[in-house]
């Protein structure tokens, strides 16, 4: 964690002692760019010593103190994104929840992540930038009539590796998903059990594709 | 979205041309970076023509593409984040995504994410890591036992502005928080409601913490 000035070129330079060190940035975040302090966030792989690097970042007149501290990835893990009509996407959150509390007691790190949405260009939107969340490993689209550009956006973001997970519903987007699930709190289920690597579960092994 | 080689220094090259055009970097995602190729996105606020600045880009050699899409802050918008024991975390979330649902209706952008987490590190980890998420306006710790640690780091991330709901349980956690809600959907839908602007609810002119 990176405490330093507010402004342009901030990033430039920070991420300059880091590729100096060889260090290998493997997610980045700027929690505050408000005038006059900002607050940057890294993750590095990096071969040498992290001590010498944190030396050389407060050595730029830019930056005010770095903090090592917990990353992310260990503690938010894999993310489930469920989005559509909010009675709908509260039940898929009820089975997701209760079937990542079930993997992360046994080591697992999922955390399920909602959106409640209406509109299809919005939804549309939204898919689509599911693929500029970072540690999105599944889709849920939870409502009752979803088609057309949203279709579209589906077709997209599984192109990028995401699994797509639809509740059995009038429109298109069925079509396009993965997987269609008419019960909400078993979509839910169903999504964390396919990105848990403690369950035995791979959706490409199954018989059928609606449920 | 940025689309260029992986490898270290690619995040320096990449934001030194976003400096050059005087770009503030309001946001930035690493969404893959396995050789041979990494994704990056960013928000940026430019002075100039996004067009100049895409081509600029577009010369390093490091970069193979460039596409301008829409900002994650426009979607996704404002966040809370559930954390606890599975059974009251999906309770808290469907009073939360139902609320949201009612002011997304209305033009705000709430996303509600969660995640079942059990014992005192972990979940004290989960709320410190909270300050390192963006866009992050709300924390519900939604468990029946919490203390000791987990009520440290929840006096800590008040203090940089964050509001922490707790519901009505055993341990400390309840004294730290601003809140204190014994109804789980309740916990969720005052979460909502304290960071929509679509919604008249002020912490501060309540005239208890505890309900």
């Amino acid at each position: 964690m990176v405490f330093a000035e507010a402004g342009t070129g901030v990033l430039h330079r920070v991420s300059g002692v880091i590729a100096q060190h060889q260090g290998d940035i493997t997610s980045v975040e700027i929690l505050d760019n408000k005038p006059p302090a900002s607050r940057l966030y890294f993750e590095v792989d990096l071969p040498g010593n992290p001590a010498r690097l944190v030396e050389d970042l407060e050595r730029l007149s830019i930056v005010m103190q770095v903090e090592l501290v917990k990353t992310l990835d260990r503690i938010y893990g894999k993310r489930i994104i469920i989005m559509g009509g909010g009675a709908q996407v509260g039940q898929v959150a009820i089975g997701a929840i209760s079937e990542a509390d079930r993997h992360n007691i046994r080591g697992e790190h999922i955390s399920v992540d909602t959106i409640p949405l209406v509109g299809e260009q919005p939804l549309a939107d939204a898919v689509r930038a599911v693929a500029r969340l970072p540690r999105v490993k599944a889709l849920v689209l939870a409502g009752s009539l979803m088609g057309g550009e949203i279709e579209t956006a589906v077709r997209e973001v599984r192109q990028t590796g995401l699994l797509v997970i639809s509740l059995n519903m009038a429109g298109s987007v069925p079509e396009a998903a993965d997987l269609v699930v008419t019960d909400p709190v078993q979509a839910g289920v169903m999504a964390v059990m396919a990105v848990a690597d403690t369950a035995k579960f791979t959706v490409e092994r199954l018989k059928r594709k609606v449920f």
